[in-house]
């Protein structure tokens, strides 16, 4: 360590623990120090060159049609939760690994799946969308028409109503990682059609008030949208980062309506229904309802709300000695853009500001970082983000207090690590 | 077509060839027409029920650790322009196939490469960055030790120097997608190390004004950096797209140098030799120098200039009847964000402003749009973007008579595609 590291370190201090600014961090002088100096004395020793390794000796290989990951990242894959349900066939879920990735897109063979019947495999060329019921004149589109209809691009989150059910509804806290843990959540660039030039080509009846979608897996996954929202923000989506969608997220064609719960971005789906009311699914009558601490149950619980984990580090992994990290997270709401998330060191007792990565986009997840010297004691890191309505992350006693013992759905409490003296880091409800 | 079609249609002109006003279109009441009368009667049909396809009667197949395109979307690959060069072994380059993507991101299977030795294969665990030269102290970083660096996320483009040289380079347009045409960009999420860090934990010498850049793969290729541009926005690229770099892209370890030719971004990256003056490495005293009209030659032409392409339509693609479009396309600069995209669709006669999909990130890809009513007749589409710093795209003819008949890099000249009467899109001089 360089002479006055100590009053370096402290002039950049923002909040206990070892959290620092990153501005003031820039101006210091500080370095991380995980660099080695470097051997160049290379004599007598010109087969152990390190600026020449084997790779470098030979021609590689030749381009190719679609690439795939190096062989080297085969534990970067989503973890299959629940990987097949036989007592109701294909009820299967695989969550993103968020503890492997950096910046905020999920690469499409990465984002997470959950699918009620298994993964429907469609022809596209055989596909229609339909549009039906309140309408002046019901209408078919297959993808040639829909080719023709004007785009849009947005970068949005999914998130699954029961994402982080484990930290929901278990007494002990389960040590696993953000990929099981927190894994039900990803976040694309999704480019499709407008809802509200669909349902105009159709014209639809000033009494329609509901739009029912209908996806064509096996189990016909169907919800009740309220039309204000299919026409604000509602989008066929076709293409997903940049390429048609993925079979797992709706191939050939999926609803996104950004920020409520994954399950009525309805995938694969074939049928809009304008009526008067709600259809009362059973995806809405008895799944994806929550009961509540007062006995009373929420139907129609649409929106995702605030929340964020740090997922490095998070649980699962080991820190590699004291000094200086970078703590790097995730933050999305479902009513709009992130307006600030807050760190804690300390277990909670004090609290520093985080930098949000640019752009910040609503509805969309936001990655946050701070610079954090660690010294090598045990603590609590914890994050809580604040959305543009206001709405705050509550604690998890918060949280439990408000929802039924048996309650799993729309868990958005501040998540804490729990950092050992020997580096680990364990999930703590603290 | 419903009553006073033609009269909505003409309100909402903004330029000649039936280019139209989106916000004006929006008012109209003006329907794409696509889609079909859905026919809702089964009677005695039920096995050719629409509402159930064959599909939707069985369960699907269960999750997956990573995910692959659908089947039936095969053709969208990387067009392999320069397979495998023997003669200068693993010289290869392959094409994003711009003409199928929608949105801005480029999924990181398709994510365009030109390799001068093949692709590395390289082992991340063996992999070292160095950096030495004119530092205070000569620095080795391995993986482990870059994790606890200090990461920044950016969306941006990366263009070979020589994308586009068919349209440069030949006297009669090449009839080719645009994957073929100008494929050889793509634009990714790109998180990593800002190289200031780096080089300021290394310590710079005040004498030290260029990085020598060198990477691991066969050829070694090299390239000098003006250390202002490194020490700007230059980042140590880990992660694309969130996860970590393909192998056709770097990995483990990649240069980015936003807005600069691709090939300075350098792949497999190892070693970074801070100089006073540029190395006139092979691949910048011969490779990646252009001849200019009057015998003069340019070196260290770094940045990528302003450019523009409409893919959809494009050559190769044939247009489905007269009626209304979204005219799509994408835009980028070396040099900043774009500031606006003018569309024509009379061959030049007349433009109008398309629409830029936000968020417009400076030295990123960006989407335009603008709706299009083709009245069936021949006509001639051309797009032409302008950037923050005023920089415009030039003919065909400008750009031609300011490089030497033999140049083919950095050719950023207007794109124009013929639609002919039965609906065909060819590539053409105009």
């Amino acid at each position: 360590m360089a002479d006055g590291f100590n009053d370096r370190l402290r002039s950049a201090v923002v909040a206990g623990g070892g959290l620092l600014s990153r501005r003031r961090l820039l101006g210091s002088g500080l370095a991380v120090g995980g660099a080695a100096a470097a051997n160049f004395s290379l004599a007598g020793q010109v087969r152990a060159d390190p600026l020449v390794p084997e790779w470098a000796t030979s021609a590689g290989e030749p381009v190719r049609g679609y690439g795939v990951p190096a062989i080297y990242e085969e534990n970067v894959k989503r973890t299959l939760i629940k990987p097949y349900e036989d007592l109701a066939p294909g009820y299967s879920f695989s969550g993103t690994p968020l503890q492997y990735l950096r910046g905020t897109i999920t690469p499409n063979g990465l984002h997470f799946e959950v699918h009620h019947g298994g993964r429907a495999d469609i022809d596209p060329a055989a596909h229609n969308l339909f549009i039906h019921g309140l309408v002046e004149r019901a209408l078919r589109f297959d993808l040639a028409a829909l080719e023709r209809y004007p785009m849009v691009t947005h970068v949005h989150f999914i998130e699954c109503a029961g994402n982080s059910f484990f930290n929901a509804l278990m007494d002990e806290p389960m040590q696993a990682g953000c990929d099981m843990l927190h894994g039900l959540v990803s976040n694309a660039e999704w480019t499709g059609i407008p809802l509200s030039i669909l349902l105009a080509e159709a014209g639809v009846d000033p009494r329609a008030q509901w739009v029912v979608a209908a996806g064509d897996d096996a189990p016909s996954l169907a919800r009740s949208i309220p039309l204000e929202k299919a026409m604000t923000d509602g989008m066929l989506a076709l293409y997903q980062n940049g390429e048609r969608l993925r079979p797992e997220q709706g191939y050939p064609m999926r609803l996104l309506l950004p920020g409520y719960e994954g399950n009525m971005n309805i995938k694969w789906v074939s049928s809009l229904w304008l009526t008067e009311s709600p259809a009362y699914t059973k995806d809405e009558s008895g799944h994806y309802t929550e009961q509540l601490s007062d006995g009373t149950v929420l139907a129609f619980s649409f929106g995702m709300g605030v929340k964020s984990v740090i997922t490095h580090p998070s649980a699962t992994m080991t820190m590699s000695g004291p000094g200086l990290y970078q703590i790097s997270g995730l933050a999305w709401s479902g009513s709009g853009a992130i307006e600030t998330v807050e760190v804690s060191a300390d277990g909670g007792q004090s609290w520093a500001a985080a930098d949000l990565v640019a752009p910040v986009l609503p509805r969309a997840m936001t990655r946050f970082t701070l610079p954090w010297h660690w010294d090598g004691a045990p603590t609590v890191l914890m994050s809580r983000a604040v959305d543009a309505t206001g709405a705050r992350q509550p604690t998890r006693n918060a949280w439990k207090s408000r929802y039924a013992p048996t309650s799993g759905n729309h868990y958005n409490a501040i998540q804490s690590w729990r950092i050992g003296a020997d580096g680990s880091v364990a999930n703590v409800y603290a």
